[in-house]
């Protein structure tokens, strides 16, 4: 019987163990190490990136409303996160406590009334 | 009472809606197009990089073993998984469904016995 | 009489010019802007990185013995450096002299002796 | 008798030149395969790309009237330009006459009249 039971919503531990067998059986480990994947993953982001590249803001806001480029951008969402799940589990990073701790941290050091624009 | 409940795993649609909250109270919402989104995506992408960049397949391979690494990359992981869950937001894309129907997808294009390695 | 001499070597403020007269006849001023110009050289960037992306480090310097890699890369080469230059052209800033200038700062900022491995 | 010779100005080979004994001095050829130039060209890109991520168009084009900014450009272009140029240096490749190349295949695929606006 397959994981992956059809009618459930995929959580992020479960899409981890579906990446990791996947690339078991066809064994991919030795191409996975992180900073491979890590590169993988900057790849996947420009590409990501390429759709926006030549449009302007307004345009950029109006994807939604476009089927076939929302249909490029969710496919390169789902590349650049199979790769990021992919890093977290060979370095064994959970990324959902990585982005709450993040947050928190974030909610101090940028206070809701100072108007700065990063979260890095 | 705050939707953050402490004792609690995160999931990807609260921390969703923490980082809408987060943004909106701070108007940060002019600054948070899709293209823009995007770009910083692939920003903090090239800065998980940069933390292989020089490494040997080995010694990237052992940065589970250095908590300073370790926790550089875990903090550029939030950093990434935070503008990745931004930018679905924004367009209305499901991260975790996208993927689901990316590794069924990729079920059939990459037959386990063929020796690939790439998940375009 | 066109600009571009068959049989003299190009130079950078020649290949500029050709690049700026190439946009202006195709009325493509609107699309770079610094911003994405800056974007799109980080895209091609990462084709580049494409090419290498799953290779060991020792197949990744074996490139220059297969034809069709390198061709990739020559072709690679080519887009970053057009979206460089035609930066550069746009910005005002000489792009030899600001590495030249460069050099000579990192020749004191890394003396010979010193074994780390960063220009940044 | 310094290469660099005060007063004359910079050209490519002579900047190729510069950089390989700046590294080869320093012993960084370990460091400098084909597949980690890519990397850290890749990740300076995305440094140049940060500095122009919540900028408008509008904004983006006035960076030359910004001299903190337009310092910063110019920081990060030559960065791009020295991984660049050590690259084309370790494969064997001539960046000036593969653009020159890629130029003129553009003229053919771009005619003037179309209006796209890519150089891929």
């Amino acid at each position: 019987m397959s994981e992956r039971s059809e009618g459930t919503t995929p959580d992020v531990p479960r899409l981890q163990r579906e990446l990791a067998e996947f690339a078991r059986r066809r064994e991919w480990g030795r191409y996975h190490t992180p900073k491979n994947l890590a590169m993988a993953l900057s790849v996947e982001a420009s590409e990501l990136v390429e759709i926006f590249q030549w449009l302007t803001p307004e345009e950029s806001s109006a994807v939604a409303e476009d089927a076939e480029l929302l249909g490029r951008v969710e496919d390169e969402v789902a590349d650049v996160l199979a790769y990021l799940l992919q890093l977290c589990t060979v370095v064994g990073v959970d990324p959902l406590s990585a982005l709450e701790a993040k947050i928190s941290r974030n909610e101090s050091r940028f206070p809701p009334a100072e108007n700065g624009h990063s979260m890095e």
